[in-house]
């Protein structure tokens, strides 16, 4: 029971709840001995739906919030109001732990918030940033921050640049990660106010291995594990990724259906460029940690579908295993 | 005669110079009877290659230039000393009336620089942004600004907003054309606090139709003609598109030489793929201009080859046919 992890799921965010939110769920506890998961949300709801599927009995327990908050809601005022809501039942029993992580599909907005307020930032931490995984040539590097706190600070990058190193290593298993700060040329003299003041300050930092700037052609190749910028910019990166793959992908996909030559080109490289997508393919990597709480906040797609749900449930485990949060409260927090 | 454009050719910038320079110069030359075009750089190294094309004689002029800028130079360096360099004895040219126009595919600052302390600014431009189209779904969109000036102002934006109107509405003729600020939400009260200050000065400008936030993840699905943001967002975009195309295209490359099945497949798409990739070619387009100087300035592709250099020479066309500069001066400019 020691190694369990229990990871509280919000059943009712996203654009695929309840449904692929609970399939996801099932397959978890059915893929991996040592998940427990609470489905909060609406029980009248949940219900029904679970008992369709096949699990251990003893590690899926339902929690009742009758309240949901929508992705269009104000999120201070729906943290603060909502109090019977899914995300608000939910960080509470982080906060009590009584669970130790959750996942959610629900209000970016809302998660984010309610991940400080409720949960709370460990002392020391100025900001809790978001952090997802994006594809890249080589894999994948970190990308932090990409959350809702924008006009960030010197100081606040070189936390998100420790802490980005920290999971990097600890739950992607990469050794001495490369750090790298989104700027707009390769050269130490550019950027803008922000850049040019954090870049001394990670280049003196001790427990990271800072190779510079990174210009944005560079992030696609793999330019380096970690890449740090403030959420504005980051924001940007990551959904401009999402735009770009889906018009491009979409222009090949219709190029293909042109004439009755390429259609049946198009059947013989179906399955190898299937392979090719896959790995440009976020969901295979889960959702985007909030680090630096008290506990695990992850915040996944909204578009999430059930394998993102398990995958992003079955991280939860590694980010426990691997003590993220006690090497960030060492190398970082500050005691009482 | 009074319908020609002259344009200043720095022959001497880019990856490919001079070579391609000058055969794009004989391209666009001998593909319109109205264009004049001084090719600026070393007269020794021009001369011979220019004698191996055939164009009208009376339309090329070498204009002798003994230095040359390098990319990695700090420009404001090198436009204050390299005063014999092809971009600044061009820029002259342009400042005295001796050029309606400048292209270059050399140095980005020196350009940009240079644009802006030699030619000058219009007076009552607050700054002069680089504003290249990027292809779209739909066709393509201006994105304003992708310069060298960070940290911008609100009113830079609006500025930004209104000559990238004229812009899209002059030479690409595009009727009332869209406007929108990049933001990481499309609900009015979300950003930083930059676009939060511009957002309402943009509303209530009268001259443009603004549509309010665009997401980065709309970009590439053309959701607004003219994208307004600062210079470092702008970069990050404009350089992330061309990272992300070049990744997908050579997974895919690869994909399909991955079996003897898909290989078969790949001879069968080519046409039709080539089609698709021609329409995110941004070499089309030709260069982006540096917009709300007294003359023109083209900034091409460091990349660029002769096809490039043919289309921003032509461009220089229709924007001086379609007087844009009398029009960014009549809008934004302020009296003496």
């Amino acid at each position: 029971m020691q190694d369990m992890v229990r990871v509280a799921v919000d059943a009712m965010g996203g654009d695929h709840a309840p449904d692929e939110i609970i399939k996801g769920t099932v397959d978890a506890v059915n893929a991996q001995q040592n998940i427990f998961c609470y489905l909060v949300g609406k029980q009248e709801v949940i219900e029904p739906k679970l008992k369709a599927y096949s699990y251990p009995a003893d590690r899926i327990e339902i929690v009742n919030a009758t309240e949901k908050i929508e992705t269009a809601e104000p999120p201070v005022n729906a943290i603060r109001k909502k109090k019977d809501s899914s995300i608000v039942v939910a960080l509470k029993m982080v906060k009590e732990e009584k669970a130790d992580a959750f996942v959610s599909a629900g209000s970016s907005g809302a998660v984010l918030v309610g991940g400080q307020v409720i949960v709370g930032k460990i002392r020391g931490i100025e900001r809790a940033p978001l952090a997802p995984l994006i594809p890249t040539e080589k894999g994948m590097s970190l990308l932090i921050d990409c959350g809702a706190n924008v006009d960030a600070r010197s100081s606040h990058l070189v936390q998100f640049a420790q802490m980005g190193s920290i999971y990097m290593e600890s739950v992607m298993g990469i050794k001495n990660p490369t750090v790298a700060i989104v700027n707009i040329g390769a050269e130490e003299e550019k950027g803008n106010a922000l850049v040019k003041e954090t870049y001394p300050l990670l280049q003196e930092c001790e427990n990271i291995n800072f190779i510079g700037n990174i210009e944005a052609r560079e992030i696609p190749h793999g330019g380096a594990d970690v890449i740090v910028c403030e959420a504005f910019t980051g924001n940007v990166i990551l959904k401009l990724y999402e735009g770009i793959g889906a018009v491009m992908l979409g222009a090949i996909k219709k190029g293909l259906m042109a004439t009755v030559k390429s259609k049946i080109g198009a059947l013989l490289i179906k399955s190898s460029l299937k392979k090719t997508l896959k790995q440009f393919d976020a969901s295979q990597y889960g959702g985007a940690p909030l680090l630096g709480l008290k506990g695990l906040v992850v915040k996944t797609h909204g578009s999430s579908k059930a394998k993102e749900v398990m995958n992003s449930i079955i991280q939860c485990q590694t980010f426990k295993k691997q003590n993220v949060n006690q090497k960030i409260k060492d190398q970082l927090g500050k005691e009482r």
